[in-house]
Protein backbone atom coordinates (compact mmCIF):
# COMPACT_ATOMS: atom_id res chain seq x y z
CA UNK A 1 0.00 0.00 0.00
CA UNK A 2 0.72 3.22 -1.04
CA UNK A 3 0.66 6.46 0.98
CA UNK A 4 1.17 10.16 -0.77
CA UNK A 5 1.23 13.10 0.95
CA UNK A 6 0.49 16.84 -0.44
CA UNK A 7 1.95 19.05 2.65
CA UNK A 8 3.93 22.49 3.08
CA UNK A 9 5.79 20.31 5.98
CA UNK A 10 7.29 17.38 4.25
CA UNK A 11 9.57 17.05 6.95
CA UNK A 12 7.03 16.65 9.07
CA UNK A 13 5.36 13.96 8.14
CA UNK A 14 8.43 11.47 7.40
CA UNK A 15 10.27 12.12 10.93
CA UNK A 16 6.69 12.06 12.79
CA UNK A 17 5.61 8.82 10.95
CA UNK A 18 8.84 7.10 9.88
CA UNK A 19 10.16 6.02 13.69
CA UNK A 20 8.30 3.29 15.97
CA UNK A 21 6.10 0.84 13.93
CA UNK A 22 5.25 2.18 11.04
CA UNK A 23 8.78 2.89 9.73
CA UNK A 24 9.48 -0.40 10.67
CA UNK A 25 7.23 -1.48 8.11
CA UNK A 26 7.75 0.85 5.07
CA UNK A 27 11.31 -0.82 5.80
CA UNK A 28 10.10 -3.97 5.90
CA UNK A 29 8.20 -2.71 2.05
CA UNK A 30 4.56 -3.78 3.25
CA UNK A 31 3.36 0.01 2.88
CA UNK A 32 5.47 2.92 1.33
CA UNK A 33 5.31 6.83 2.57
CA UNK A 34 6.27 9.57 0.07
CA UNK A 35 5.58 13.28 0.70
CA UNK A 36 5.52 15.66 -1.90
CA UNK A 37 5.80 19.59 -1.21
CA UNK A 38 2.98 21.97 -2.93
CA UNK A 39 5.60 24.52 -2.74
CA UNK A 40 7.03 22.97 -5.14
CA UNK A 41 4.74 23.82 -8.01
CA UNK A 42 3.91 27.30 -7.25
CA UNK A 43 4.13 29.05 -10.77
CA UNK A 44 5.27 32.72 -8.32
CA UNK A 45 8.76 33.97 -8.58
CA UNK A 46 8.14 34.23 -4.62
CA UNK A 47 7.39 30.72 -3.86
CA UNK A 48 4.24 32.27 -2.32
CA UNK A 49 1.48 29.86 -2.03
CA UNK A 50 -1.30 31.48 -0.74
CA UNK A 51 -3.26 34.44 -0.49
CA UNK A 52 -5.92 36.76 0.87
CA UNK A 53 -9.45 35.90 1.27
CA UNK A 54 -12.16 37.43 -0.99
CA UNK A 55 -14.64 38.64 0.80
CA UNK A 56 -12.63 39.54 3.97
CA UNK A 57 -11.66 37.72 7.10
CA UNK A 58 -8.24 37.08 9.14
CA UNK A 59 -5.80 34.60 7.76
CA UNK A 60 -4.60 33.71 4.32
CA UNK A 61 -5.65 30.96 2.21
CA UNK A 62 -3.85 28.13 0.04
CA UNK A 63 -4.13 29.28 -3.28
CA UNK A 64 -5.38 26.73 -5.97
CA UNK A 65 -3.09 26.53 -8.34
CA UNK A 66 -0.19 24.68 -6.68
CA UNK A 67 -2.07 22.28 -4.80
CA UNK A 68 -3.57 21.44 -8.66
CA UNK A 69 -0.35 20.82 -10.29
CA UNK A 70 0.80 18.61 -7.58
CA UNK A 71 -1.85 16.66 -7.05
CA UNK A 72 -1.45 15.95 -11.15
CA UNK A 73 1.85 15.56 -10.94
CA UNK A 74 1.17 12.90 -8.34
CA UNK A 75 -1.57 10.92 -9.88
CA UNK A 76 0.13 10.95 -13.32
CA UNK A 77 2.98 9.55 -11.37
CA UNK A 78 0.59 6.65 -9.68
CA UNK A 79 -0.70 6.08 -13.15
CA UNK A 80 2.34 5.56 -14.55
CA UNK A 81 3.43 2.51 -11.76
CA UNK A 82 0.38 1.26 -12.35
CA UNK A 83 0.50 0.52 -15.87
CA UNK A 84 4.23 -0.55 -15.82
CA UNK A 85 3.16 -2.66 -12.83
CA UNK A 86 0.23 -4.24 -14.91
CA UNK A 87 1.96 -4.05 -18.37
CA UNK A 88 -0.73 -2.77 -19.77
CA UNK A 89 -2.00 1.10 -20.14
CA UNK A 90 -5.30 0.63 -19.82
CA UNK A 91 -7.12 2.87 -17.49
CA UNK A 92 -7.37 2.69 -13.87
CA UNK A 93 -9.77 4.16 -11.14
CA UNK A 94 -8.89 7.36 -9.53
CA UNK A 95 -7.07 7.75 -6.95
CA UNK A 96 -8.70 8.64 -3.69
CA UNK A 97 -7.82 12.06 -2.47
CA UNK A 98 -8.64 12.85 1.08
CA UNK A 99 -8.61 16.07 2.66
CA UNK A 100 -8.76 16.14 6.23
CA UNK A 101 -10.82 18.93 7.43
CA UNK A 102 -12.85 19.58 10.29
CA UNK A 103 -15.37 19.82 7.72
CA UNK A 104 -15.35 15.70 6.66
CA UNK A 105 -17.10 12.77 7.59
CA UNK A 106 -15.97 11.97 11.13
CA UNK A 107 -13.42 9.33 10.65
CA UNK A 108 -13.27 6.12 12.84
CA UNK A 109 -12.59 2.33 12.60
CA UNK A 110 -15.03 1.08 9.81
CA UNK A 111 -13.52 3.78 7.51
CA UNK A 112 -9.90 2.63 8.45
CA UNK A 113 -10.75 -0.92 7.19
CA UNK A 114 -12.11 0.09 3.89
CA UNK A 115 -9.32 2.56 3.11
CA UNK A 116 -6.95 -0.19 4.31
CA UNK A 117 -8.25 -2.01 0.46
CA UNK A 118 -6.83 0.72 -1.45
CA UNK A 119 -3.73 0.37 -3.53
CA UNK A 120 -2.80 4.11 -3.20
CA UNK A 121 -4.52 6.88 -0.89
CA UNK A 122 -3.32 10.43 -1.64
CA UNK A 123 -3.86 12.73 1.71
CA UNK A 124 -3.86 16.93 0.46
CA UNK A 125 -2.77 18.72 3.77
CA UNK A 126 -4.07 22.32 4.50
CA UNK A 127 -2.50 24.58 6.57
CA UNK A 128 -3.33 28.81 7.04
CA UNK A 129 -7.08 29.19 6.50
CA UNK A 130 -8.03 26.46 4.50
CA UNK A 131 -7.43 26.09 0.75
CA UNK A 132 -9.65 27.33 -2.06
CA UNK A 133 -12.61 25.71 -2.95
CA UNK A 134 -12.64 25.44 -6.77
CA UNK A 135 -9.35 23.25 -6.47
CA UNK A 136 -11.01 21.03 -3.49
CA UNK A 137 -14.15 20.84 -5.75
CA UNK A 138 -12.09 19.40 -8.65
CA UNK A 139 -9.38 17.01 -7.04
CA UNK A 140 -11.26 15.91 -3.51
CA UNK A 141 -12.57 12.90 -3.57
CA UNK A 142 -12.84 12.27 0.15
CA UNK A 143 -13.83 14.71 3.07
CA UNK A 144 -12.53 13.20 6.55
CA UNK A 145 -12.42 14.76 10.32
CA UNK A 146 -10.50 12.97 12.81
CA UNK A 147 -12.03 14.41 15.24
CA UNK A 148 -14.33 17.96 16.61
CA UNK A 149 -11.39 19.87 17.19
CA UNK A 150 -9.36 22.41 15.53
CA UNK A 151 -5.48 21.78 14.70
CA UNK A 152 -3.06 24.11 13.17
CA UNK A 153 -2.79 22.41 9.74
CA UNK A 154 -3.96 18.65 7.91
CA UNK A 155 -0.46 16.84 9.11
CA UNK A 156 -1.15 15.47 12.15
CA UNK A 157 -4.67 14.37 11.06
CA UNK A 158 -3.01 12.69 8.15
CA UNK A 159 -0.76 10.97 10.13
CA UNK A 160 -3.35 9.71 12.70
CA UNK A 161 -5.62 8.44 9.44
CA UNK A 162 -2.04 6.77 7.79
CA UNK A 163 -1.67 5.31 10.91
CA UNK A 164 -4.89 3.96 11.97
CA UNK A 165 -4.83 2.49 8.14
CA UNK A 166 -1.56 0.97 8.02
CA UNK A 167 -1.82 -1.25 10.98
CA UNK A 168 -4.83 -3.13 9.29
CA UNK A 169 -2.24 -3.84 6.47
CA UNK A 170 -1.07 -7.48 6.82
CA UNK A 171 2.59 -8.13 8.08
CA UNK A 172 2.59 -4.47 9.72
CA UNK A 173 2.12 -5.13 13.42
CA UNK A 174 4.05 -8.28 15.22
CA UNK A 175 2.29 -10.42 17.47
CA UNK A 176 3.80 -7.41 20.14
CA UNK A 177 1.01 -5.21 18.73
CA UNK A 178 -1.79 -7.72 17.83
CA UNK A 179 -5.36 -6.05 16.49
CA UNK A 180 -6.91 -9.54 18.35
CA UNK A 181 -8.14 -7.81 21.23
CA UNK A 182 -8.64 -3.74 21.28
CA UNK A 183 -11.14 -1.38 21.94
CA UNK A 184 -13.71 -0.48 19.06
CA UNK A 185 -13.60 -3.95 17.01
CA UNK A 186 -16.25 -5.34 19.05
CA UNK A 187 -18.29 -2.26 19.83
CA UNK A 188 -16.86 -2.11 23.27
CA UNK A 189 -13.72 -0.43 25.29
CA UNK A 190 -11.15 -3.37 25.90
CA UNK A 191 -11.20 -4.72 30.14
CA UNK A 192 -8.17 -3.84 32.19
CA UNK A 193 -5.22 -5.55 31.85
CA UNK A 194 -2.35 -6.38 34.22
CA UNK A 195 1.31 -7.60 33.58
CA UNK A 196 4.30 -9.12 36.15
CA UNK A 197 4.68 -8.70 38.89
CA UNK A 198 1.58 -10.13 40.79
CA UNK A 199 2.00 -7.36 43.47
CA UNK A 200 2.69 -3.54 42.96
CA UNK A 201 1.95 -0.87 45.71
CA UNK A 202 0.23 -3.25 47.03
CA UNK A 203 -2.04 -4.07 44.30
CA UNK A 204 -3.16 -7.63 43.32
CA UNK A 205 -3.64 -9.07 39.87
CA UNK A 206 -7.43 -9.59 40.24
CA UNK A 207 -7.68 -13.63 41.40
CA UNK A 208 -9.23 -14.91 38.62
CA UNK A 209 -6.78 -14.03 36.01
CA UNK A 210 -3.91 -16.27 37.37
CA UNK A 211 -6.62 -19.31 37.79
CA UNK A 212 -5.32 -20.12 34.29
CA UNK A 213 -9.36 -21.28 34.15
CA UNK A 214 -10.23 -19.94 30.47
CA UNK A 215 -13.77 -19.52 30.55
CA UNK A 216 -14.19 -17.68 33.83
CA UNK A 217 -11.70 -15.28 32.37
CA UNK A 218 -13.45 -14.54 29.11
CA UNK A 219 -16.54 -13.75 31.55
CA UNK A 220 -14.46 -11.64 33.67
CA UNK A 221 -13.56 -9.89 30.89
CA UNK A 222 -16.54 -9.09 28.93
CA UNK A 223 -17.95 -8.12 32.60
CA UNK A 224 -15.41 -5.44 32.84
CA UNK A 225 -15.39 -4.34 29.20
CA UNK A 226 -19.37 -3.97 29.20
CA UNK A 227 -19.11 -1.90 32.79
CA UNK A 228 -16.16 0.47 31.50
CA UNK A 229 -18.41 1.11 28.37
CA UNK A 230 -21.49 2.04 30.20
CA UNK A 231 -19.50 4.41 32.71
CA UNK A 232 -16.89 6.21 30.11
CA UNK A 233 -19.14 5.70 27.04
CA UNK A 234 -22.76 5.40 27.37
CA UNK A 235 -23.26 6.34 23.71
CA UNK A 236 -21.39 3.43 22.50
CA UNK A 237 -22.76 1.21 25.15
CA UNK A 238 -26.43 2.03 23.80
CA UNK A 239 -25.56 0.52 20.52
CA UNK A 240 -24.17 -2.31 21.57
CA UNK A 241 -27.13 -3.07 23.56
CA UNK A 242 -29.79 -2.22 20.29
CA UNK A 243 -26.95 -4.51 18.16
CA UNK A 244 -27.05 -7.26 20.64
CA UNK A 245 -30.89 -7.26 21.65
CA UNK A 246 -32.62 -10.33 21.07
CA UNK B 1 2.60 26.58 28.95
CA UNK B 2 4.79 23.20 29.64
CA UNK B 3 4.09 20.26 27.93
CA UNK B 4 5.17 17.28 29.04
CA UNK B 5 5.27 14.07 27.22
CA UNK B 6 6.10 10.41 28.63
CA UNK B 7 7.18 8.20 25.63
CA UNK B 8 9.27 5.40 24.61
CA UNK B 9 9.71 7.17 21.42
CA UNK B 10 10.70 10.88 22.38
CA UNK B 11 12.33 11.60 18.91
CA UNK B 12 8.90 10.57 16.86
CA UNK B 13 7.33 13.43 19.41
CA UNK B 14 9.59 16.24 18.95
CA UNK B 15 10.63 15.98 15.75
CA UNK B 16 6.91 15.81 14.75
CA UNK B 17 5.55 19.03 17.05
CA UNK B 18 8.80 20.97 16.37
CA UNK B 19 8.39 21.95 13.06
CA UNK B 20 5.62 24.38 11.31
CA UNK B 21 3.56 26.21 14.20
CA UNK B 22 4.46 25.08 17.10
CA UNK B 23 8.34 25.01 16.86
CA UNK B 24 7.50 28.43 16.35
CA UNK B 25 5.57 28.76 19.06
CA UNK B 26 8.40 27.10 21.27
CA UNK B 27 10.85 28.73 20.38
CA UNK B 28 8.99 32.14 21.00
CA UNK B 29 8.71 30.65 24.54
CA UNK B 30 4.71 30.56 24.02
CA UNK B 31 5.10 27.05 25.13
CA UNK B 32 7.66 24.57 26.10
CA UNK B 33 7.71 21.00 24.82
CA UNK B 34 9.48 18.35 26.86
CA UNK B 35 9.77 14.29 25.65
CA UNK B 36 11.09 11.76 28.84
CA UNK B 37 11.95 8.56 27.67
CA UNK B 38 10.53 5.79 29.90
CA UNK B 39 12.75 3.13 29.01
CA UNK B 40 15.35 5.16 30.61
CA UNK B 41 13.56 4.29 34.34
CA UNK B 42 12.85 0.99 34.28
CA UNK B 43 14.99 -1.28 36.97
CA UNK B 44 15.58 -3.83 34.36
CA UNK B 45 18.81 -4.85 33.86
CA UNK B 46 17.78 -5.35 29.62
CA UNK B 47 16.26 -2.02 29.85
CA UNK B 48 12.38 -4.04 29.41
CA UNK B 49 9.27 -2.22 29.61
CA UNK B 50 6.90 -4.82 28.65
CA UNK B 51 5.93 -8.12 29.47
CA UNK B 52 3.07 -10.69 29.26
CA UNK B 53 -0.41 -9.89 29.76
CA UNK B 54 -2.07 -11.67 32.72
CA UNK B 55 -4.76 -14.22 31.92
CA UNK B 56 -3.80 -14.63 28.09
CA UNK B 57 -3.91 -12.55 24.83
CA UNK B 58 -1.54 -11.65 22.16
CA UNK B 59 0.33 -8.74 22.53
CA UNK B 60 2.65 -7.28 25.20
CA UNK B 61 1.52 -4.76 28.12
CA UNK B 62 3.65 -1.99 29.18
CA UNK B 63 4.43 -2.74 33.18
CA UNK B 64 3.83 -0.35 35.88
CA UNK B 65 7.31 0.11 37.45
CA UNK B 66 8.73 1.91 34.73
CA UNK B 67 5.88 4.50 33.69
CA UNK B 68 5.20 5.13 37.52
CA UNK B 69 8.46 6.00 38.69
CA UNK B 70 9.41 7.52 34.98
CA UNK B 71 6.30 10.28 36.17
CA UNK B 72 7.02 10.41 39.73
CA UNK B 73 10.43 12.14 38.37
CA UNK B 74 8.46 14.27 35.99
CA UNK B 75 6.26 15.16 38.81
CA UNK B 76 8.50 16.09 41.30
CA UNK B 77 10.42 18.70 38.70
CA UNK B 78 7.37 20.24 37.99
CA UNK B 79 6.95 21.27 41.84
CA UNK B 80 10.37 21.70 42.08
CA UNK B 81 9.93 24.55 38.92
CA UNK B 82 6.95 25.62 40.06
CA UNK B 83 8.33 26.71 43.96
CA UNK B 84 11.18 28.53 42.86
CA UNK B 85 9.61 30.64 40.14
CA UNK B 86 6.69 31.27 43.28
CA UNK B 87 9.75 31.98 45.61
CA UNK B 88 7.63 29.78 47.91
CA UNK B 89 7.58 26.02 49.32
CA UNK B 90 3.45 25.53 49.46
CA UNK B 91 1.81 22.83 47.98
CA UNK B 92 0.45 22.55 44.53
CA UNK B 93 -2.73 21.37 42.99
CA UNK B 94 -1.64 18.45 41.24
CA UNK B 95 -0.87 18.12 37.61
CA UNK B 96 -2.73 16.77 35.17
CA UNK B 97 -1.85 13.50 33.85
CA UNK B 98 -3.46 12.61 30.69
CA UNK B 99 -3.83 8.93 29.49
CA UNK B 100 -4.35 9.11 25.55
CA UNK B 101 -6.13 5.93 24.70
CA UNK B 102 -9.55 4.56 22.72
CA UNK B 103 -11.05 3.81 26.42
CA UNK B 104 -11.04 7.74 27.14
CA UNK B 105 -13.77 10.96 26.78
CA UNK B 106 -13.72 11.83 23.45
CA UNK B 107 -11.61 15.02 22.86
CA UNK B 108 -13.28 18.17 21.62
CA UNK B 109 -12.99 21.83 21.16
CA UNK B 110 -14.23 22.47 24.20
CA UNK B 111 -12.09 20.23 26.40
CA UNK B 112 -9.00 22.32 24.25
CA UNK B 113 -10.11 25.31 25.77
CA UNK B 114 -10.10 23.47 29.53
CA UNK B 115 -6.82 22.34 28.87
CA UNK B 116 -5.51 26.09 27.65
CA UNK B 117 -5.88 26.90 30.98
CA UNK B 118 -3.36 24.38 33.01
CA UNK B 119 -0.22 25.80 33.43
CA UNK B 120 1.37 22.02 33.15
CA UNK B 121 0.06 18.51 31.50
CA UNK B 122 1.67 15.47 31.47
CA UNK B 123 0.99 13.08 28.66
CA UNK B 124 1.16 9.10 29.14
CA UNK B 125 1.61 7.79 25.41
CA UNK B 126 1.08 3.57 25.79
CA UNK B 127 2.07 1.30 23.29
CA UNK B 128 1.73 -2.39 22.31
CA UNK B 129 -0.88 -3.64 23.71
CA UNK B 130 -1.81 -0.86 26.36
CA UNK B 131 -0.33 -0.07 29.94
CA UNK B 132 -0.68 -2.55 33.26
CA UNK B 133 -4.01 -0.86 35.01
CA UNK B 134 -2.89 -0.31 38.55
CA UNK B 135 -0.57 2.08 37.78
CA UNK B 136 -2.83 4.02 35.79
CA UNK B 137 -5.50 4.03 38.84
CA UNK B 138 -2.27 5.54 40.55
CA UNK B 139 -1.13 8.49 38.72
CA UNK B 140 -3.96 9.17 35.19
CA UNK B 141 -6.16 11.95 35.89
CA UNK B 142 -7.97 12.33 32.26
CA UNK B 143 -8.22 9.41 30.25
CA UNK B 144 -8.81 11.03 26.61
CA UNK B 145 -9.24 9.67 23.46
CA UNK B 146 -8.83 11.78 19.70
CA UNK B 147 -11.78 9.21 17.92
CA UNK B 148 -13.23 6.20 17.80
CA UNK B 149 -10.57 4.33 15.80
CA UNK B 150 -7.27 2.86 16.94
CA UNK B 151 -3.79 3.98 16.74
CA UNK B 152 -0.37 2.02 17.43
CA UNK B 153 0.51 4.23 19.89
CA UNK B 154 -0.51 6.88 22.47
CA UNK B 155 2.18 9.38 20.00
CA UNK B 156 0.45 11.16 17.88
CA UNK B 157 -3.19 11.50 19.58
CA UNK B 158 -0.78 12.92 22.30
CA UNK B 159 0.58 15.49 19.67
CA UNK B 160 -3.03 15.84 17.88
CA UNK B 161 -3.72 17.21 21.73
CA UNK B 162 -1.17 19.21 21.95
CA UNK B 163 -1.38 20.85 18.63
CA UNK B 164 -4.93 21.86 19.46
CA UNK B 165 -4.48 23.00 23.41
CA UNK B 166 -1.40 25.43 21.88
CA UNK B 167 -2.82 27.08 19.02
CA UNK B 168 -5.58 28.48 21.73
CA UNK B 169 -2.52 29.87 24.10
CA UNK B 170 -2.29 33.81 23.42
CA UNK B 171 0.53 34.10 21.13
CA UNK B 172 1.27 31.07 19.49
CA UNK B 173 -0.83 32.04 16.25
CA UNK B 174 0.07 34.97 13.69
CA UNK B 175 -2.72 36.59 11.62
CA UNK B 176 -2.24 34.02 9.11
CA UNK B 177 -3.26 31.70 11.10
CA UNK B 178 -6.25 33.22 12.94
CA UNK B 179 -8.89 30.92 15.24
CA UNK B 180 -11.71 34.05 14.75
CA UNK B 181 -13.94 32.42 11.84
CA UNK B 182 -13.42 28.78 11.88
CA UNK B 183 -15.17 24.87 12.09
CA UNK B 184 -16.55 24.13 15.81
CA UNK B 185 -16.47 27.61 17.40
CA UNK B 186 -19.96 28.44 16.88
CA UNK B 187 -20.94 25.19 15.90
CA UNK B 188 -21.55 24.90 12.46
CA UNK B 189 -18.79 23.87 10.08
CA UNK B 190 -16.82 26.92 7.87
CA UNK B 191 -18.37 28.26 4.47
CA UNK B 192 -16.33 28.30 1.67
CA UNK B 193 -13.49 30.40 0.76
CA UNK B 194 -11.90 31.97 -2.38
CA UNK B 195 -8.44 33.12 -2.94
CA UNK B 196 -6.96 34.91 -5.96
CA UNK B 197 -7.59 34.49 -9.34
CA UNK B 198 -11.12 35.35 -9.47
CA UNK B 199 -11.24 32.96 -12.33
CA UNK B 200 -9.32 29.51 -12.10
CA UNK B 201 -10.67 26.66 -14.26
CA UNK B 202 -13.88 28.51 -15.80
CA UNK B 203 -14.60 28.52 -11.78
CA UNK B 204 -15.22 32.59 -11.22
CA UNK B 205 -15.50 33.13 -7.18
CA UNK B 206 -19.10 34.20 -6.25
CA UNK B 207 -20.56 37.71 -7.03
CA UNK B 208 -21.17 38.22 -3.28
CA UNK B 209 -17.67 37.72 -2.41
CA UNK B 210 -16.22 40.90 -4.75
CA UNK B 211 -19.19 43.18 -3.80
CA UNK B 212 -17.66 44.71 -1.02
CA UNK B 213 -21.64 44.90 0.88
CA UNK B 214 -20.31 43.40 3.98
CA UNK B 215 -23.72 43.16 5.33
CA UNK B 216 -24.60 40.62 2.29
CA UNK B 217 -21.14 38.41 2.82
CA UNK B 218 -21.78 37.56 6.18
CA UNK B 219 -25.50 36.61 5.01
CA UNK B 220 -24.20 34.29 2.23
CA UNK B 221 -21.68 33.04 4.42
CA UNK B 222 -24.07 31.67 7.33
CA UNK B 223 -26.42 30.39 4.77
CA UNK B 224 -23.63 28.46 3.22
CA UNK B 225 -22.58 27.29 6.98
CA UNK B 226 -25.83 25.84 7.60
CA UNK B 227 -26.18 24.42 4.40
CA UNK B 228 -22.51 22.48 4.10
CA UNK B 229 -23.55 21.42 8.50
CA UNK B 230 -27.20 20.13 7.74
CA UNK B 231 -25.62 18.22 4.66
CA UNK B 232 -22.22 16.71 6.16
CA UNK B 233 -22.91 16.77 9.63
CA UNK B 234 -26.59 16.30 10.28
CA UNK B 235 -25.84 16.10 14.02
CA UNK B 236 -24.20 18.77 14.57
CA UNK B 237 -26.76 20.92 12.54
CA UNK B 238 -29.49 19.25 14.94
CA UNK B 239 -27.69 20.65 18.37
CA UNK B 240 -27.36 23.78 16.22
CA UNK B 241 -31.07 24.18 15.89
CA UNK B 242 -31.86 23.59 19.49
CA UNK B 243 -29.64 25.89 20.59
CA UNK B 244 -30.80 28.53 18.85
CA UNK B 245 -34.69 28.18 18.53
CA UNK B 246 -36.93 30.57 20.21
Amino acid sequence: MHFHIMTLFPEMVLEGLCTSIIGRAAEKGCISIEAVNIRDYTLDKHKKVDDYTYGGGAGMLMQAQPVYDCWKALDEKINLRRSIEQKSSKNFSRTKVIYVTPQGEVFHQKKAMELSQEEDLIFLCGHYEGIDERVLEEIVTDYISIGDYVLTGGELPAMVIIDTVSRLVPGVLNNRESTETESHTNGLLEYPQYSRPEIWHEKKVPEVLLSGHHANIEKWRLEKSLERTKERRPDLFATYLKMNSP
